[in-house]
């Protein structure tokens, strides 16, 4: 009997989470011929409701125009599966004779798989392909999606800055990031001196004051007579609780069924624009939400970053032969090389951005910090220096 | 004595500003070998403090690169000069024996030319040169800075339209555009199929109500399980005021010195987010506010604007020599053509989105609409259709 492949797409779309579906896909073709390969429709919902495409039957150039297009192609989720809901996935899989699961995504994904796992016992390989712009799965160096999503923010961010050169003034850019700092940091990744913005960036890894960030923003304004800020949409108040939850009137606070105050850039944005209009008054302040502009533009897809993520969905027909586990992105000399990882290292953890890649006490990438992101983020503009 | 040329850049920044003043000091040089071309710092500001840059000095490849550059590198200002500040500029202008003086910029900075022009006489040419995303100068077809601003919008909506295939769900991006709708129109220009988003356009032409806004979402979410909303920052409601000004509470709105209402895309986000939570309860909605990002980004620089505008620049030298005027792109026979028009054409007026751009029934492009930005706008992405 020939093998059966399962592939699902869970959590936010990225730039390359198709290229790890395509490069899975073909994989399978390739190493096991006659082979099934089914593509679950939003994830395990697919699953769970008999709702595939058949991917053993796309042509090959088809698959590749799939693969360079952004978002999932399949669809995805946000459903964190329940016992019962566990249940009917596996038996949605044996429906199938499913070999093997593939299931691209973060940390959530990852716990998925590993419930299932635990549930199913051997029959059934289930492999983790990684995938969130956030770059916070343990055990990995990077995660597919992040740098090209990364180049967004620092493209923008280095533009902007060129901007407010012109027309000086407070700019904050809301980037998203629920408790990992690295999208917002990748903000200062192409500054062009040590006099270019964003000259603030402030991260969910380090508690966020008022007071300070008032300061912080008068101190740029006296030296450089502009402040760009990057800022995390899950910054933190001192006492741990989101800023969001913190600063916005509690009428207007949503929650999502786990309890979890929904993040919306918009709160943080309002109330940012509310800090800057009573304590720096009169001064021109634009504050803009960057939300999902980043991390699925056609205009920015980085070549590295989708050639690592069709990699990763290649090795994870690899990983399944094993018997399956996680594929994680690790760096050795300066390489990028694909090893399995088990999934418990990286299910439902969050791997923060280390406290060293800030100065110590400047809301600023530190060496440590630009090391990495320009190994990951190399420049690829140098613009002319204005004349102001 | 040789001529001596001023060079300045007013109001918002854009993409290719840099191309006009680059083009304008190289032509000048060129055909008017051993002038003198002064860059005025931060607009009309310069010219009355004696502040420039001499751009007679600078080496043409470091020129080059500057064109390539986003952002005005000469600094900017929305300065709007009074009878005793034009004759500060007057002075300053004589003091440097100019012969010519050329302002960059959108219909205030014409206006200023204009009124320069009538204080002074005769003996200074006094040129404007296009500039706007906005799109809306009267006697120009499109301005340098609408292609690359537009394809940065169009490229956003195409990618979250495909986002939000993957995770359906109600999303907004509130786009730069006090009175002219053409940059939240561009959102449209990629859409794919009759499915595609965005789904559904506001812009400040047509007067925006809540309840037909809430019908609208409602019909799209029944019709395709999502909805892609593109929103000028400048939507008005059908008493004529802006939208921010509607629906803010009055203690946050700020105005500025010219009693017009800042708008904030923020305050509007907010605004939209609020109307989404009580029309449309339970319904996953985001709202971003792109804001300054399309107006320059480095990593998205159209080369047919880049090209038009370094040309408006030469031409500039050319409508110098004739005694003044302001540069205009009009379009013949599908080619843009660069035509002297009287200042006055342009100055302090609006441009608006023909009426016609929009379906008479709908928030969609019309066949019109359509045609005038495929032509400005051709698809530079072809994505694969997902599957879902």
């Amino acid at each position: 009997m020939p093998q059966t492949f399962v592939i699902a797409q869970g959590g936010g779309p990225t730039a390359v989470i198709n290229q790890t579906m395509v490069g899975a896909a073909l994989e399978a073709r390739r190493r096991h011929p006659g082979c099934r390969v089914l593509g679950a429709r939003f994830g395990v919902r697919g699953i769970r409701d008999g709702d595939y495409v058949d991917l053993s039957l796309q042509p090959e150039d088809a698959l590749l125009r799939i693969a360079a297009t952004p978002s999932a192609a399949l669809g995805s989720t946000r459903d964190k599966p329940d016992a019962a809901y566990c249940e009917l996935i596996l038996q949605g899989l044996r429906e199938v004779d499913a070999d093997a699961f593939i299931y691209i995504g973060g940390n959530d994904t990852s716990g998925t798989q590993a419930i299932l796992r635990d549930a199913a016992g051997s029959s059934i390989a289930f492999v983790h392909a990684p995938k969130t712009i956030d770059n916070d799965l343990v055990d990995n160096d990077h995660t597919p999606g992040f740098i090209s999503a990364g180049e967004f923010v620092a493209s923008a961010f280095l533009s902007v800055d060129l901007d407010f050169r012109a027309l000086p003034g407070i700019y904050c850019g809301i980037v998203m990031g629920r408790h990992a700092g690295f999208l917002t940091a990748a903000s200062a990744a192409w500054r062009l001196d040590d006099e270019s913005g964003p000259h603030l960036i402030y991260v969910p890894e380090r508690a966020f004051e008022r007071a300070r960030f008032v300061d912080d923003i008068k101190r740029t304004m006296a030296r450089h007579g502009r402040c760009i800020v990057a800022l995390s949409e899950g910054i933190t108040s001192p006492s741990g609780k989101s800023l969001v939850e913190e600063l916005t009137t509690h009428d207007r606070l949503e929650y999502d069924a786990h309890g979890n105050v929904k993040l919306s850039g918009t709160d943080l944005a309002h109330a940012i624009e509310h800090i800057l209009a009573e304590d720096l008054k009169g001064k021109r302040a634009r504050v803009d939400t960057f939300g999902y502009l980043p991390r699925g533009n056609i205009g920015m897809i980085n070549e590295v970053d989708a050639r690592e993520a069709f990699e990763a969905g290649r090795f994870a027909i690899e990983v399944a032969a094993q018997g399956g586990g996680s594929v994680a992105l690790q760096e050795q000399g300066g390489e990028t090389v694909l090893r399995k990882v088990p999934l418990e290292n990286v299910a439902g953890k969050t791997r923060h951005m280390p406290a060293d890649f800030l100065q110590p006490d400047e809301n600023q990438l530190s060496e440590n910090g630009y090391h990495y992101l320009a190994r990951l983020l190399p420049r690829r503009y140098e613009p002319g220096m204005p004349f102001v």
